[in-house]
Parts: structure tokens; sequence; C-alpha cells
């Protein structure tokens, strides 16, 4: 087998067996196939497609790549959610302690901000001593006590698609959809779960812009996952303004805290409890949706996900105090508000740029080797249909040193649009479900 | 600039800049960009093409890269010719001492055979002696002694094109358009010529198999030759059958003598005299092809074509004398009829084919490393409409060791159609004149 054979057929249009599939993946994790020739292929599939069938084989081939995680002697069902990424998206941190709390084993592995988004990882070390780099055994410990736990990815999970992935960011091959769900799919399986939620953003703050998008990559994934034997749904939510109101990763994990204490942002806490109802349902705790999103309710309110929360941070070498005394989280130094120009609705929000204001405040990377600044954020007074007047703040930036302060400030200002009269209907949170459960 | 935005644009279908064409050509040619985000660019340009302005400045671009020749001192028009390749296409050897011979400049930088076609260095190279690896000071004296010179590419001339076109070789981007123009035009251009004629080839023994296909790349190629201010015309010919008889290194070399001896097969003088007396007239010698056609005859009846042949064969060191008696050319050690199987009319040649048959004798190259054997070919006895007797030869292999006969016998005998009835009227060899001349 020669890989230009391969590169030629998938350009001209033709579907990739299995061992052509294989060949690829193992050549590509042994270090056997020159750079420019995967590059080369990576295009051709960016625009020339794959069939479901080489999609669900390219996620074999990756999950295969590397380690699966083993967690045999847990009785427990393991459930997993990954989200596509969004601003102000941090259900994780709130769904995690919820689902385990609830009697299921949360493996979770989770990623780093990258761009307008943030990531699970990134807040998660912004509580002081946090260690998301365990390994097997430690996390293995973790799960045994409290159920749950929260990693970055190790070296020997995936191998296959750490390589790949470096190589799409650098070729413009990011954006194809079978090879997105290869690399998620692919990840999370090796995870060892048997359930999995996928949360599909769609919206100006979301990487597809379009709904349609969303469905398409939702409907992959979730066939993908159930070819390989697993159960999988997928919400497809809106992203057309932050999640919650806070963005920046300290400032994230407060209003995390507040949702496990039961007094957070509406549309967060609705999600959070929407996608822990699921994993309830497909990891079968309950025996319907709804009875999933009734324990989800109980386990905030009788205070046991909170606690799950303070155990796993413990457990993880996190100070479980700053969780209760805020102060002991990094702090910005400084404060401004971002008035309002005018008076009357806000109409829309283009969220992507709530996301970089933050970005450039310090709070986010451009490139996968900055470091970040847990401090820093934007906390969001007024999201889509409210009533704002002229002066009255829209943002409020936390910040440190002034140099992007300007920047930022005008990324938030030309995010709003104000208008004398109302929006229509505000588009739902939930827009639909993907899956035959 | 950054790579990786240009690649994208490209992917997503935008027109790159003359600016952002060379930012990648110069990167190339300095070794500044990597292999891995040139081969995803050339996927991209492949199956999302270039427009006619990008097409135009790539191959400027490639131009560029490197040294232009430059013949001022020569008061001549400065006149090439190019093919886009075929079996048995051996024009190049005898139109450039027609074109000499006539008074114009013809400072040929050839290429080698690769795959099913041959290359005019390496029937050059089957002539005793003959050097084609000159400089351009030792280019200039040829030049300056006989009006033509035929050497090899140098390394100064278009060094992006060489290390593109490696590329393209491996990651399945060799067939693009524009591709292919910039490559030809670039390398053709920087001969520092005034005018040239293209021979695109079009047929079964073509790479262009589809006359709309090639029609396409003579309208890029002569509307790319324009736009850098020079004069170029296109002639789209068949390519369904070998041209002349002669296929492999020295038995071209002959049959190319008995053409300017004025008894060669009639399709290959007939487009020999046809491409000179376009080089005549793009090259001002005369008022029109037809004066052209009229001269390149005379000067093969009067022997000036032969003689100047002889002459520069001299002077880059080849052995004259071989080119009279043909018994000091390399000449393989036996021959072996292929009869044909039954009685009746040859309708169809699938002409590649014969030009594998006489790459698997060893005439040819499968890999560009390969080496090449000048004596051995196949001399084809029956063309398309011709009649044929059970029995009778089709063609006669030239070989000196019989490990690869029966592969190139069975070549041969399943390239050939024999039907009862003649075949409808054939298809000219000139099918049409691309270009405003």
């Amino acid at each position: 087998m020669r890989l230009v054979d391969l590169i030629r057929k998938k350009r001209d249009g033709g579907e990739l067996s299995g061992p052509e599939i294989e060949f690829i993946v193992s050549g590509c994790t042994a270090g056997e196939l020159p750079d420019y020739q995967l590059s080369a292929w990576l295009m051709a599939v960016l625009l020339k497609g794959m069939s479901r069938t080489e999609t669900a084989a390219l996620t074999q081939a990756m999950l295969h790549s590397g380690e699966v995680l083993d967690w045999r002697e847990f009785t427990q069902k393991k459930v997993d959610k990954h989200s596509t990424g969004g601003v102000g998206d941090k259900t994780s941190l709130i769904l995690t302690p919820i689902v385990a709390a609830g009697g299921l084993l949360v493996p979770m592995i989770s990623g780093r901000g990258l761009g307008h988004t943030g990531g699970t990882l990134d807040k998660l070390e912004s509580i002081p001593g946090f260690n998301v780099n365990l390994s097997s055994g430690e996390m293995r410990q973790v799960l045994a006590t409290c159920g749950a736990c929260m990693i970055g990815q190790t070296a020997s999970i995936c191998p296959a698609d750490k390589k790949l992935y470096a190589l799409r960011d650098v070729t413009g091959t990011v954006e194809s959809p079978a090879l997105i769900c290869a690399s998620i799919m692919g990840k999370k399986m090796a995870e060892g779960i048997d359930a999995l939620v996928l949360d599909v953003k769609t919206g100006s703050g979301a990487f597809m812009k379009q709904e349609a998008d969303a469905i398409h990559l939702a409907e992959l994934m979730v066939e993908t996952g159930e070819r390989m034997g697993k159960k999988v749904i997928a919400l497809i939510t809106g992203m057309d303004q932050p999640l919650g109101r806070a963005v920046g990763n300290a400032l994230e994990v407060i209003e995390c805290i507040e949702t496990l204490q039961g007094h957070g942002p509406e549309d967060l806490t609705e999600l959070s409890l929407e996608l822990a109802a699921w994993m309830f349902y497909l990891g079968e705790r309950t025996v319907s949706v709804d009875a999933g999103r009734k324990l989800a309710r109980e386990l905030v309110a009788n205070g046991a996900a909170l606690r799950n929360f303070l155990q796993m941070t413990g457990l993880q070498g996190g100070n479980v105090q700053s969780l209760t005394d805020f102060s002991l989280l990094p702090t910005a130094r400084h404060r401004m508000d971002v008035p309002s120009e005018s008076s009357g609705y806000v109409t829309q929000i283009d969220c992507e740029k709530i996301g970089i204001a933050s970005l450039v405040l310090g709070g986010g990377r451009s490139t996968k080797e900055d470091s970040i600044n847990p401090a820093v954020g934007v906390i969001v007074h007024k999201k889509t249909g409210d009533k704002v007047s002229q002066g009255e703040p829209l943002c409020t930036l936390h910040y440190d040193d002034d140099r992007q302060l300007s920047e930022a400030k005008s990324l938030i200002e030309s995010s709003y649009t104000v208008n004398a009269t109302p929006p229509p209907a505000r588009s739902p949170l939930m827009r639909k479900v993907i899956g035959a459960m």
C-alpha cells in the first residue's frame, strides 16, 4: 500500500477501505508516513468528505492508536459529556459532580481553551493546587473515592490524534466534520465509557455558526458512537450569547460553585441539569430523562453535588477552602465597566467577540504555547432581550494591566446591538436532540 | 503573512493575490515554508482551481524564482516548442534543426521521459557522447555557431518548480491545470524566448485523454504566455497511436534522421513541419504559417536541416558518424515480431500500452531514479486503419534480455483492436489551433 495512491483515491472522491484507513493511522502513529503526504491527504478529506463508514473506521483506528482505559472493577456505568466549545461554557464543572453524586462514574478527560473558547482544564487549574495531570493509577484512586475525576489528555491516549491534530492546525484542515468526529469520538471512546452525551453548540460564539452544520456533525458523532456499541445522544444548543454571566477562568469557577449552590444563572443551570439528566438516563441510573432531571435538581438542592465537587477538588490537590472563600482564588487587580452607548433592548450579541475580549485581557490563548492569566475575564450583565439604559454597564472587565484594555472594551462595545424595540422571541437554548434514545 | 491563512483562503475557494502567491513561491525557494503546508496548499489548489490571474501570477513567480537566460547579443528571434508528451513523440529533434537552419535561435531546455512517455534528453543521450549538461556559457557558444542548442534543466532555472514538482509527485497533486501551466510556462519563459509553440496532445497515449482537458490546458498556457508579453499558440494534436513508427530512444533518433533526410513516416513529418512552420511565423521569419510550411519543407529538401542537426550534435560532443552509420548507435541484441492473432483492420490502438511495452523492455523509467537502456524499444508496423492478415507482425520488439519480454508482448497484443470492417475516417492528427495569431 502506498499513501500517494490513497491520497489520489480520496482526491478523486473515492471511498477508502478500513485497512486503507488503518494503514494511514498506524503509519502516522509509528512516524512512518511523511507529514507532507498526511497533510495532502487531510486536505483531500476536508474537501471531498468521508462516508459514515470511513468516518467510523477512522474513529476506530484513532481509538486503537493508543491506550484504552479500563474501569471494569467499578460496577457503576461509566458516562461522560463532551461539548464542542463556546463562550462561558462551564457545564462540565457542574454536571460532573451532579452525575457522580448520583452514583455513576465520570472519568472525564478534557482539553484546554484555544481561540475565543475556554477549556475545562484551564478553569480547574485556576483553583490553587488543582492537578489535572494524573496517571491512570491516580485517576483510579480519585474515581474510587468520589466517582468522578477530571484530567487532561495523557500521551498514551490517541497518539495518532495528537499528531494529526497538530498537522490540521497548521494546514487549514481543522474544519472537516469527519476529522472532528474521529478526533472527538476516538478520544472519548478511549476513556472506556458506556455512554456519552454530546453538547453540540451553534451560533455566533460556537465553531459551527450554522445550525445545519452542528446537526450534521452531531448526527455523524452519534452514528459513529452507536457503530462502536456505545449509547450516544447529542443536544444541539444555542451559543448566540455567553452561557451564564462569567467568561474567564476563576470567574467561571465562582459561577459554577454558585450554580452548585442553587443560585447560578438560569441558562447555565438549565443546560447543566439537562445534560446531567441525559447522562443519568443513558447511564441507566433513571428510567427516563424526566426522572434524570428530577434527580439532578435534588442533588443540587441537597448539597450532594457541591460536596462531591469539593471532595474531588481536594483529592486532586486543589485548595478546597478557595471554593468557599473566593478571595483565595486568583483575582484581577482592576475592574472597569463597559457602559451602553444608547438606551433600548439588547437584540443581538456577537458572542465570539466576548470570548476574544477575555482572550486579549490574558484569559485565553491565541496559540497553544501561550500562557494564560486565570484571574481576568468578563462579567456579562446584559443578555439578549434585556432592557438597557444609556450609561448602564453591559459588561465588567476584570483585568490586571491596561495594555489590551481599550481593545477589549471596543470588542465588547461592537459585540452588542441595542435597538429601540425588543427582539422577537429568543431562540431556545435547547434546540434539538439527535439520537435514537 | 501566514501560509496557513493562504491555505484556508484557497481551500474556501478564494482567489490569492499576486503578493500572496509570490510569498508562497519565494518562501518555497528559500526553504522557509514547511513541506506539509505546501502540500496541503497544492491539494487545495488542485481541488479548488486557480483563476487565470492566479495562474499567471504563479507562473511569473516560478519564472523569477531563479535565473532567466538572456540572449540579447543574438539578433535573431528566440523561439521554442514544448510538447505535453506522448508515445514516439520525437518532433523536437526534427524541428529544432529546421528552425535553426531557417535563421531563428532555438535555445531549447528539455526534460526526461517518465512513465509511458519518452523524453528529448534520453533520445539525445542515445547518441554516443552527446552532452545535454551544458552551462549557459557553453550553451551560448553552441547557439552562436549553429543557432540551436538542446540541454537539460539546470539547477539555477526555476528552482521553485523543482521543489514543488517533487512534492506534487508524491502527494497526488500533479494533475492540476494551473500547476501544470505554471510549471511548463515558468521554465519555458526562463529560456529567454520571444515566442513559443505548444503541442498539447490528447488521446490514449497522452496525459490528457480527453480533448476538452487538452483544450482547457492549452488555453490556459496561451493566455498565460500572452499575459507575460510573449507570442504563444498551441496546436491540439492527436495521440491515439504512436507518432511515427519508432518508440525507444536510439530507434527514435534513427527515425528523426530519416525524417530530416526527407523519408520519415508521414504523420511525424507532417507534425514536425507544421510545428516548425508556426515557429517561423511567430518568430517573424515568415509572413504567414503557409510560408513557414514552405520554408520548412525546403530546409529538409536541401539538406540544411540535417546538416544543422549534425553540426549541433558535434558541438555538444556527440558522435556525428553514428548519425550516418546507425550501427554505431546503441543496438538491441534481439528482435521479436508480435504477430496479429486475426485478420482485418486495425480500428484502435491503446497507445499508452505501446509506451509501457517500451518501458518494461528497459527503454523508459517507472521512477525518476531508474536508468534506461537506449537500445531497446518497439517498431510499430501497423497503425490505425491499416489492413492486417493473421500472423502478420503488428510490431517488432527490440530487446536485450527476455525477462520482461512476455509482458511487453501481451501489452502490444492487448493494445490492438482488429475488426473485420475498417474504422470510420480517422480523426485528424492536427485538431485545433489555440491562440489569437
